[in-house]
């Protein structure tokens, strides 16, 4: 039997993880590092380091590392992200065969927390199940993993980088009772701003989406490297930062060699 | 000066809270706890004993218990709410003022996250600037209390009702690259589903706002009291499920004296 633990861990603030997950940390008998390609190896840095810092016996809590497989860039999204993911969890499998062969507890550090824009908890439903296309509602998917006795699987929550950026800029995320959206560069780009709502919080983005809107009455405010010491925060009404915004998002990028950012719009104050 | 930590603390599991809460409670002078009422007074013992199990030395720090005023219940919502802050903003200046007339370090513990449908950065922008309402831009209150060097207000990110929800349910908030929109019941009964939103999380409901929908299609997952001893989760097609969530809400409210509780909606597999 096999219990795997998708620990939230925050966005790079190693003080924003939270007391659950030192704890599910610790209990792991082997923690999974994907490593991220060359470029973001800062990421892999900062899981390396929770681990070393926060694990109390590093003899009985075996870290390994591994390298991720790539995603196909083919057009069809959707259907790329499906093999991928797919991929991942035949590799997840292996290392946890190979590894924990009597079972045992596995942890794996997730960026953020893995309710947000990430997929871990996709790959996992597939550890078990994966040649099993006929799912009826979209919870069995979620106690499929239950059902069968070998592989048990939790979920520690974490800071997320959305929550990151509201607390440095000193912002709510919602005006007062109004509601907020949180969607993707992608999407902001087809469809615009998402109905009535006062606020939306777009992750995701590969560079500078809020131009497809018409700028008046929109406020930003932008983080990039939240958490981390090269963090970077603008805001501004849109007319008149987005260009600084697209410029200094190139120049961190160049710099850097990668970036991580996301900004939430207003339309009502918050 | 006066330094405020507005501290989140989670939602009722006290392992939720982050390093960085832990290490903020321990850096205050004051700790302003409010009382909320006979009926929620498991909320205020939560609060109590995160101040009793994480301060290190609970002489350096004074924890301070006040009344919060009541909120009118007029039918004119937000200017209800306006005056309710104000009132809030002054009953803080006047604990800040009687117990660290020389400044010093206040902290207060937030309920789950304090960006998420939560009032303090509203209540702390007043405690300078209560007089003041010729605001030009959304952030202007953001950065007003900054502005002035007699107070500096820090936001502690902390876990949400809705990332424990998710973590409970083992499911994402988002659809695979779709968005997510975050409501309120108020919302949803006036607006009906928002949009072409893929998943819809709902807050602050009396009770049951779900029912405005047309439920075919619809999976709901719901939770009360999370992270707590009594939490309690359903879920399934709300079609089926509806009239169970509405009858355990009412069981639960009655047995307990005090109910929260939250939801995700989706209209596409999670
Ligand atoms: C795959 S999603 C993962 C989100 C993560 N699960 C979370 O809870 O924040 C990656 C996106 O999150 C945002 N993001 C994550 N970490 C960030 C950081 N440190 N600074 C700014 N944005 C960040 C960016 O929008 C990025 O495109
Ligand atoms: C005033 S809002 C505060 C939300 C809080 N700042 C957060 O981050 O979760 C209160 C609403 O949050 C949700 N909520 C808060 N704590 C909860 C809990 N322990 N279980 C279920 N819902 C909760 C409910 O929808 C409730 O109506």
């Amino acid at each position: 039997m096999i219990r795997l633990s998708l620990i939230g861990i925050g966005t790079g603030n190693p003080d924003h993880v939270t007391l659950a997950a030192v704890r599910a940390l610790n209990e792991a008998d082997l923690i999974l590092l994907p490593r991220k390609g060359e470029a973001k190896s800062d990421l892999v840095d900062l899981r390396r380091l929770l681990c070393r810092n926060l694990l109390d016996d590093p003899s009985r809590t075996r870290v390994v590392e591994f390298d991720l497989p790539q995603r196909d860039a083919r057009a069809d999204y959707l259907g790329a992200v499906d093999d991928w993911h797919e991929s991942i969890a035949r590799v997840w499998a292996g290392l946890m065969e190979t590894y924990l062969p009597q079972g045992g507890r596995v942890g794996m550090l997730i960026w953020g927390d893995p309710s947000l824009y990430d997929s871990s908890l996709r790959i996992a439903r597939r550890l078990r199940s994966c040649m099993k296309s006929s799912m009826k509602s979209p919870a069995e998917q979620a106690v499929e993993v239950d059902r069968k006795v070998e592989l048990q699987v939790e979920i520690v929550p974490g800071i997320t980088s959305l929550q990151v950026l509201t607390a440095e800029h000193r912002i709510p995320l919602n005006a007062l009772a109004e509601p907020v959206q949180i969607t993707t560069g992608r999407r902001l780009r087809e469809r615009g701003w998402p109905g009535d709502t006062a606020s939306v919080a777009v992750m995701l983005d590969s560079g500078g989406a809020f131009e497809a809107l018409p700028p008046e009455g929109i406020y930003i405010w932008w983080g990039a490297y939240l958490g981390m010491d090269k963090q970077c925060l603008l805001d501004g009404w849109l007319a008149d930062v987005a260009q600084t915004i697209i410029e200094r998002r190139a120049a961190l990028r160049e710099q850097h060699g990668w970036i991580m950012d996301i900004y939430l719009l207003a339309r009502k104050p918050l």
